[in-house]
């Protein structure tokens, strides 16, 4: 909606908006569709289009719509479309044919114009500022929630319109629900506190984790850190050698394969459950995809991606190091655009920051 | 989901979540959808629930899924599925019959238990104190966007586990626009001020719009807002009305037909183009609808609605008020559960507070 329109629904949002913003793409004109709520923010944030007045009946108007952009057979998005709005539709106007579509967005907004990597970038960097401000806070004893709702604050109040997604402030054995929420657990000392968030600048996210420890860290934490970054060190390392090489570049699964083959290596392969990473841009999770299940095609170029590998033990610890990749094969770029330290970073001692 | 199996995901996780969350009530079990980033979540939040482990081949495990609640006939929420999911679902399991349904769940919903009551109501509390706290805060010269964060704030370390949506906080001509957005405009002396909100706890939310005096308001605004605060009494009045009459309970239709009277009485028809009210709870907008096109049938009971009025005058004002009741037949109650003053109030002069 906000890429091919330039109008845009908050998070959660589209639950209460209707069938306001949804829009119609024609070979002369844009349409997007609005109730009285947002025919004004429709005028301002997609001044090209018309704005066609639309509330609950829209089966009862769809003939009326798709002839006046003078089409007969409309694509539509069926992964977002409801089985009950589709057959609304097709029962209200049989002469309208509707023909299922699935990726056309998807694929183009996978590659990346530099106004978008630098709105990425710039997210990316609200975010680095907003963790290192965080770092001498943090104290053993104050609750999961707390340091989310601090974070937040950084990085609404740091140069982002919105978080990218609510803040993950996991601590010790927490830290083993790759999508677990912070809780009224207090941070415990000599255990990992690990910090998943992202921040939102123009629409374009941020997302980064980051494992911190909580004063000493023990030998298995320490052990299991390493081997996450030694994983993440072999995606990007694979990666820069690709664009330096000047070959074609590796598939989404490929990459996903050699962070993953250092963690199956040191006998930790069922307890990294996720992909290595995923695209991102007006979402946090968009094309390409980097998992075992992924497409086996090159990546497509420019473009900005996750590599996110983890090990989780259940009950114990778990650790995850995720950074976002901006992959330009024709200019031969490979670089990280979060620029936290990945190193072992210790907080919580007394006189020691970052 | 949450309704149904305890399980719930944050707002707008549903587009990271894949298919975990997805649910099937058989006779004699409850299975909850789940891959690795939420089996740990699924198993705390559903106890009662058996956790299927499924990623994105959804499809290719349908007929084992329903086969293991021993079913062939299953009806699904047709207004939520998509269409392609439908087709691949269809496709893989010829033998098991897909039956769309639905408003099943809506309609369970909309009727209140005494511990969801209580929640929203808790809600509400948070959300008076909060705004109560801010009032002394208001000055000329802010930004709507500084005070919507600071509103927040309040809510989030005031006793609310999240908003329930994003805090709308709106300036003078910028009032008009019943779904804007908080803006790095400065707050107007002599002008509207209009906060729409809610806290959520324990899952369930609130929602209330006050629209607040900044300085002297002008003659025209005052003429709105008794206009508007009239529009409100109505309806309200006719609900106690028909509750201690002890006869059939108006329909949402009706209740909107009765508020929308004395604003078109004046000659601002026109100016309202949003319904008077949505049912309230898990979601910010759930059953009954009390609009125009809302249903003929008496409204259920005991629930909890919004009554709304605005009147918007583009390019120039606008005011909404906004609170929550709950009504429950039975009991010859007829409550308001947000109770911040419904009066006239002026902020962000010396020396005036609430």
């Amino acid at each position: 909606m906000r890429y091919l329109t330039g109008f845009g629904l908050g998070t959660g949002e589209e639950r209460v908006a209707g069938h306001s913003g949804r829009f119609l793409v024609g070979a002369d004109e844009v349409v997007v569709l609005a109730d009285s709520r947002y025919t004004i923010q429709v005028r301002r944030e997609a001044p090209g289009a018309r704005v066609f007045e639309a509330y609950g009946d829209l089966a009862g108007r769809w003939e009326e719509l798709v002839g006046s952009v003078g089409a007969r057979r409309v694509g539509v998005e069926s992964g977002f479309v409801s089985r009950a709005l589709w057959d609304a539709l097709a029962a209200a106007a049989p002469s309208v044919e509707l023909v299922p579509v699935e990726g056309w967005v998807e694929v183009d907004r996978a590659v990346k114009e530099p106004s978008e990597v630098e709105r990425i970038a710039a997210a990316c960097a609200v975010a680095d500022r907003s963790l290192a401000a965080l770092l001498p806070e943090i104290r053993p004893g104050a609750t999961e929630a707390e340091f989310a709702l601090r974070l937040e604050w950084l990085i609404r109040t740091g140069g982002a319109e919105a978080l990218a997604f609510d803040v993950a402030c996991l601590s010790g054995p927490e830290a083993a629900l790759p999508h677990g929420s912070p809780g009224d657990r207090s941070v415990l000392a000599g255990a990992v506190l690990l910090f998943d968030f992202g921040a939102q600048v123009e629409g374009y996210r941020s997302d980064m984790t980051r494992t911190l420890f909580v004063g000493e860290p023990s030998a298995r934490d320490l052990e299991v850190y390493e081997l996450v970054a030694r994983s993440q060190r072999a995606a990007v390392t694979m990666l820069e050698d690709a664009v330096h090489g000047g070959g074609e570049l590796p598939s989404g699964r490929s990459v996903d394969a050699v962070a993953r083959a250092v963690i199956v290596d040191a006998g930790h392969g069922d307890q990294f459950g996720h992909g290595t990473g995923h695209g991102i841009g007006l979402a946090t999770h968009e094309a390409p995809s980097l998992g075992k299940s992924a497409v086996g095609t090159p990546l497509p170029s420019p473009t900005v991606f996750s590599v996110e590998p983890g090990v989780y033990l259940e009950g114990e610890t778990g650790v995850r190091i995720e950074d976002l990749v901006f992959l330009d094969a024709a200019a031969g770029r490979v670089e990280l655009l979060t620029r936290f330290p990945r190193d072992v970073v210790v907080v919580g001692h007394e006189g020691v920051g970052a």
